[in-house]
């Protein structure tokens, strides 16, 4: 079994309504079954999900927290703003954003947005995943998956990693509950997150910094499903979320 | 920019006093650069860190989980002997493990291996690594790197993803902290797991089940370094880590 995963080069600095899914076309040759993998700050670009600091009032409890964490009290307040939660204030803020998943700061990014604009992530990640997908099968004649990304900090491990915040045509999740194992046991480990692990590969050629690379293809794994599929079925229901209850004891002790 | 990941078919069943390094190099061709990412079972049963439950009497502690958690109260206290601390008894064993990283069952598992033998994590990832590295790199005469892995479930998400518990000659983060992004200001996401980026995209082809593929090539993108690497260079140090605070808090209250 082989698998490749190459970068879509020379995209353009994307700008606000831009149509990604045309410029892609223009820029790579795509196969059936192919998982388009984009990175979700060209999205809210091309979306225009982009804001300045500059008309945010700090509330009191904004101001509080970005005096401890040594933040921007605007930056702080444009983080509160759009998370439903707050887990943890300081010293980073590790919030349930409205948009998509638990993360850092909301999503919010200020890195490889022009004139002093921050990035929100895409509005709905599914959509534009979904919006881009339909495109791009119009264009190309191919049937694909798109897979939308952000990186993300991880509990216990260093460093970021690239997951899924958006999907069209791809599958969450490989279940291989009940299945056998080589020996004929049922299998205890049941669940194979495989939209984060392309989400994580495709990360591993994007790059950050100025060598970024902002859509990654990856051929030759059986992502490709007919199903309706979402990001959010990769995010752990409230109620079975032991890390989350452990942090909210925590806020309140 | 291109990246390929390819499984190294055919590979026996593995059994104690194996040979992997010999083994990998009758089924493979290596190139300088590759990365050999090798699943954490075959190297356990290699190296015989394999166990059964008939000799183990469980504490009153262990029976008392086990009855919580409908597990075997043997298994139980295997676990309980394998951490160096238990954050979450109930409904799963959430530990530090003494071998390795912060995961569930303290990485004891109990499928793919025969006989009702249970396979640990291997002892020391790390030596593992370089042991089979150092023998690749003898019989191929290739400078490669070792990337050993386990699959580890993820705080807020769901499902699991492959994680790296050993290197040799690879890269556990890279470093952006200080790089400009395309617009000239310092990048603020500063450092990317790559190991376990590499690890979750090799994943993806080991499978899981009878289809298990135990040994992934990832050829293309740049992991190897001169640097003796170690994947405790990937574990968030424990005075830094919010999770495990919460999770002692809310253990205590």
């Amino acid at each position: 079994m082989k698998m490749e995963a190459f970068t879509v080069d020379d995209i353009p600095l994307i700008k606000p309504g831009d149509d990604i899914a045309a410029i892609i076309c223009e820029h790579a040759v795509l196969e059936d079954g192919d998982v388009l993998v984009i990175a979700s700050t060209i999205i809210a670009k091309a979306e225009n999900e982009l804001f300045s600091l500059d008309n945010i009032n700090p509330s009191a409890q904004a101001i509080a927290i970005g005096r401890k964490d040594d933040k921007d009290p605007r930056l702080v307040q444009a983080v509160l703003d759009r998370c439903s939660e707050c887990f943890v204030e300081s010293p980073v803020m590790l919030v349930q954003s409205d948009r998509a998943h638990v993360c850092i700061n909301a999503g919010v990014d200020d890195s490889n947005v022009e004139n002093d604009l921050l990035a929100d992530l895409p509005r709905d990640g599914d959509a534009s995943a979904r919006s881009i997908g339909e495109s791009v099968e119009e264009i190309t004649g191919c049937r694909i998956a798109v897979v939308v990304t952000d990186t993300n900090g991880r509990a216990f491990r260093l460093g970021q990693t690239g997951v899924a915040i958006g999907l069209y045509h791809a599958a969450p999740i490989y279940h291989w509950k009940g299945t056998k194992d080589l020996f004929g046991y049922e299998m205890q480990i049941s669940e194979e997150a495989v939209a984060d692990e392309v989400a994580a590969a495709a990360n591993l050629l994007m790059g950050e910094g100025s060598g970024g690379n902002p859509v990654v293809v990856v051929r030759g794994i059986p992502l490709f499903t007919e199903e309706k599929t979402s990001a959010r079925q990769l995010y752990r229901p409230d109620n079975m979320d032991l890390i989350k209850k452990a942090l909210r004891i925590s806020k309140k002790s």
